[in-house]
């Protein structure tokens, strides 16, 4: 198992757990955000995954697509895109994010990554936000 | 079967089909960089493709990171780090980046996507890195 690295913990929320992955809402009110963490220690890539664990991750990310359009609900910034990505430049373990996009926000068309600095959520738009994903993710 | 959208005519040379998706080498001799668009008409995110898709899908993108690896060999710009990218923001039609990153290149250790402009591959380094992915994917 895992441990997060701590620079997720301070940058996102807990959301809970995934059969693959821990969960985590980015904390940045910009952005409808989701961080998913495969739960296998010392993986940098997804070729560090089993081919099984692999479809998962993909099934997790589809997962997350949907409860990043209801965090865009509930904080008022609906999201007609989804990108998804996994870089870990600068936090090695492997990650992937799953963000919605829309022609509003202050990144498009551009990436969100190294984009700017975050914004903190504000007490009742986190505690929508996290509401929302979870129902999403049946979490 | 969809029809490959026209920007990835201009901006990619093509170097075959997997199962799933036309495979591309992006013509941005600053990385090496290969895209992956899955033949489905239509399909702008990865939950428009069946479940079955999404994990072949998965297993192309990790085939097309060794291919990246290959081509980063090929033109002197090792890949340390692999990124991959699904965003459509610009160009909707489904495609998944898969580009090789480390230390030393021009964004490192933002992304790839919209950092200045391509530059064009010669035609020595463009024979090596096309040979060199075709031969890593089995093309």
């Amino acid at each position: 198992m895992a441990q997060i690295d701590p620079a997720f913990l301070k940058t996102s929320e807990a959301l809970g757990e995934l059969p693959l992955s821990h969960v985590r809402l980015h904390a940045d009110a910009r952005f409808a955000w989701i961080v998913l963490i495969p739960r296998l220690a010392g993986a940098r890539e997804l070729e560090d995954l089993s081919s099984a664990a692999r479809a998962q991750l993909m099934e997790e990310i589809v997962l997350a697509s949907d409860a990043v359009r209801a965090v865009g609900q509930a904080i008022g910034r609906p999201s007609g895109k989804i990108n998804v990505g996994q870089l870990g430049n600068i936090t090695p373990q492997l990650h992937v994010h799953v963000v919605g996009r829309g022609p509003d926000d202050p990144a498009w068309p551009g990436p969100v990554w190294g984009f700017g600095e975050a914004e903190a959520y504000g007490p009742e738009d986190l505690a929508a936000a996290t509401a929302a994903a979870k129902a999403a993710l049946g979490l």
